[in-house]
């Protein structure tokens, strides 16, 4: 299977990975081996000490050239966890806005004996540039986390997405999947639809108005609803995604309160779902906008396991990026 | 005494500390506890390698809706010579201000395994709120510290303040005691008042402008003054509290020069109190405003031995906390 | 040679040295036993696990009072491979803005048992103002290095560029090098030149436009060019300076283009040099205005080995004020 890839930034030469940048192209073997070494972090949260030495010495960068304290934090929790030296740039206002180009920021941290970098930016595709250049200086030795890039993808929050489903229903095949929301603007929808995929899921169905999907039909082996009622039924995996304020105030929308009429996940409406069905969503949550309350404190929600689990998924991707 | 105490959330049920919001319903013998607790951190800071590993391996979370770069600097050496991971959340930047509330905010810490919280916020409440949804989650392991919120309370301030006290005085008894300044907008002042009356201080003098002092006469066991001359005659301990510039700016003082004239503390004034009187200060200070530079670096100020004491406390109440 | 120094606030009575203030005034065996500390540091950074234990429990304060990202970086990293806890301080927004005076701010830090303060400060003489205080108060316990202060000096960067070039050409005696560029304006510039007299460099040429040349014919020991193509015949080393844009949007200088064309760094100028010269830049480079791409990443530019060697400056600095 590997090698029927195109040429793929993320996996060497012998098929490993080298760097996180999106799960297309991701072979489902490093998928699921993501996954399996997720699970044995579960417990490292748990413990006492909640430490592990795997990258003790290493150093890594937060490099968010655009702000997100929350994915920041996580990436941060799981470093230091492992030990890891951890180094935070305020990348908004530093030598990038000096008029320094990206890659010349890279080869000075490069300079410093960078390990890894995880990488938050608006640009789709600036995670590529720096695996790329990374590459062809032949560093196979400094990996690259893509911490979401623009509207393209978020890979970690896809695999946490994987681990969440899989902890909960055993298998993917013969799962219906429902993704609510705006499918158009979300690097997590992006995400999740290819790792769905790649596990076998048996239907992904994506969820919203006409202005929040893809214009284009090319999302394939998706089906399409514009009705929540419709969309949902016989569910047994419900993904909520987050609706961006700007998109409501902008024309896109006619209102928040409107939105939530047509859109937004109430008991009423989860109980169209399989009885079992769980509910996801990638934070930070807009009650009474995307979800109403008693649906995200209720009993089918997993919403703060993915938080955990997200931990351990990032864990388990820097220890097996270190060669761990 | 403990069962007199109507219910408290920074208490468990076997009387143990679980949370450390206001001095207010604190116990005698718990805040004995942290204050010998401290004596013995004290040396820890002078030693060669100031570190000790009761807190490796845990997660603090830095939770500062208010910017004080100063109070989140003392608790992050505090927790970092505990050994402690130590995040630091800009709050003001992140989910909080993408309409997240403040508990689900929580709830995704929770989440992420943290251990224990450092809460600074503007509104007077929102530790006990954060504590009594962790109570209320059954997560006895995890705790709040109160950094300072609103008006109300800042407990380790209060703590630090004892500690000084005792070190010089050694006993509460028979302690006449000044407090200088703007009362009415001082969580410093609270916390104190409730310290001092907690551990048996003889007469607590509460000194200032009437503009700032709290217009009712509710704060039981103090007599006010509103000149500076007649108030701290005799006393042992002054308190100077730092005058905000908002205050000088608004209807409520003429001027700084002015408020220095009646209310700054010099060396004519401090001779009016007990010769062995010492003068404190939670810093900044603003010399030349509520304090002359003569008394702020003269022989009877311990303001500086605060500082040191201020980072003993705070390890002493992570540590307990955290059962050690 | 250290007694016909005058007093010298950097140096003990022992001739030790207790701040990095300058390399002015910095006796030549201090300057080569960092070089030289600097060259076993070299190693820790290339190991799996890059971390020695030399600060261990000390607490190391980055007090930025003017915004580098990069300069900070390079000490936090720095101070983490020794193993310190490193504390950054966003002097800017703390209690600076609130009135309290630099010392206040840096007795306080002293009386929370601060180690090391790396500071850096739009004004000159800042860190010389904290250590001649630390000095005062017999601290000879606690240290500083200046990180940048005004126009007047930026000596890590001045002894990285010893480094730099001693690695490259052995011998600073026969050597001839050039610095281009806002001479008037730099503190990299500055450092230079102090630090090649005190190692005996045989010529240092200050190549730049009127407009940034120093007024004064001050600065001894050095030539003056307002002709690149001329300065830089048979020269060994070239520093490049970066050109700030405030400098080009002022009335100093006509324009980014037009800087290019007289002071730009192209191939064919640099063919003017020595054959076997080096090009250094302290970075954050402006391509295309003070240096040429091709320049700037062809075989003779050794800029991000700078980069490298300014982290084991840093660590050898720390390590031996820390008495290592």
């Amino acid at each position: 299977m590997r090698n029927s890839l195109p040429p793929n930034p993320q996996i060497d030469a012998n098929g490993a990975l080298t760097h996180l940048l999106s799960i297309d192209g991701l072979p489902r073997e490093i998928v699921l081996n993501i996954l399996d070494t997720a699970s044995s972090f579960l417990e490292v949260s748990d413990r006492d000490v909640k430490k592990v030495p795997l990258l003790r010495g290493k150093s890594v960068f937060n490099l968010f050239f655009e702000n997100s304290t929350r994915t920041r934090t996580t990436f941060e929790i799981a470093a230091k966890r492992l030990s890891a030296d951890v180094i935070n740039l305020d990348v908004a206002r530093s030598s990038t806005s000096k008029g320094e180009t990206l890659l010349d920021t890279i080869d000075n941290l490069v300079s410093m004996h960078a390990d890894m970098f995880v990488v938050r930016h608006v640009s789709s595709g600036a995670p590529y540039l720096i695996a790329d250049h990374l590459n062809r200086l032949g560093r196979s030795d400094i990996h690259v986390i893509n911490a979401g890039d623009g509207r393209h993808a978020h890979p970690t929050q896809g695999l946490l997405d994987m681990f969440t489903i899989r902890h909960y229903k055993k298998d993917f095949s013969g799962l219906r999947i429902a993704i609510v929301g705006d499918i158009l603007h979300s690097r997590v929808a992006r995400s999740d639809i290819r790792a769905l995929s790649a596990l076998g899921a048996t239907e992904i169905r994506l969820i919203g108005p006409k202005t929040l999907l893809p214009a284009e039909m090319d999302i394939a082996g998706t089906r399409v609803f514009n009705s929540l009622r419709e969309g949902i039924r016989d569910c047994d995996v419900v993904i909520m995604l987050r609706l961006q304020s700007e998109r409501m105030n902008g024309a896109l929308l006619p209102s928040a309160r409107e939105y939530f009429n047509c859109y937004g996940l109430t008991p009423e409406v989860l109980a169209l779902a399989s009885p079992d069905a769980i509910v996801m969503h990638p934070g930070p949550m807009n009650r009474g906008v995307e979800i109403d309350s008693e649906v995200a404190d209720g009993p089918q929600a997993v919403i703060l396991n993915q938080v955990t689990f997200g931990i351990a998924i990032r864990m388990a991707v820097m220890s097996l990026l270190a060669g761990n």
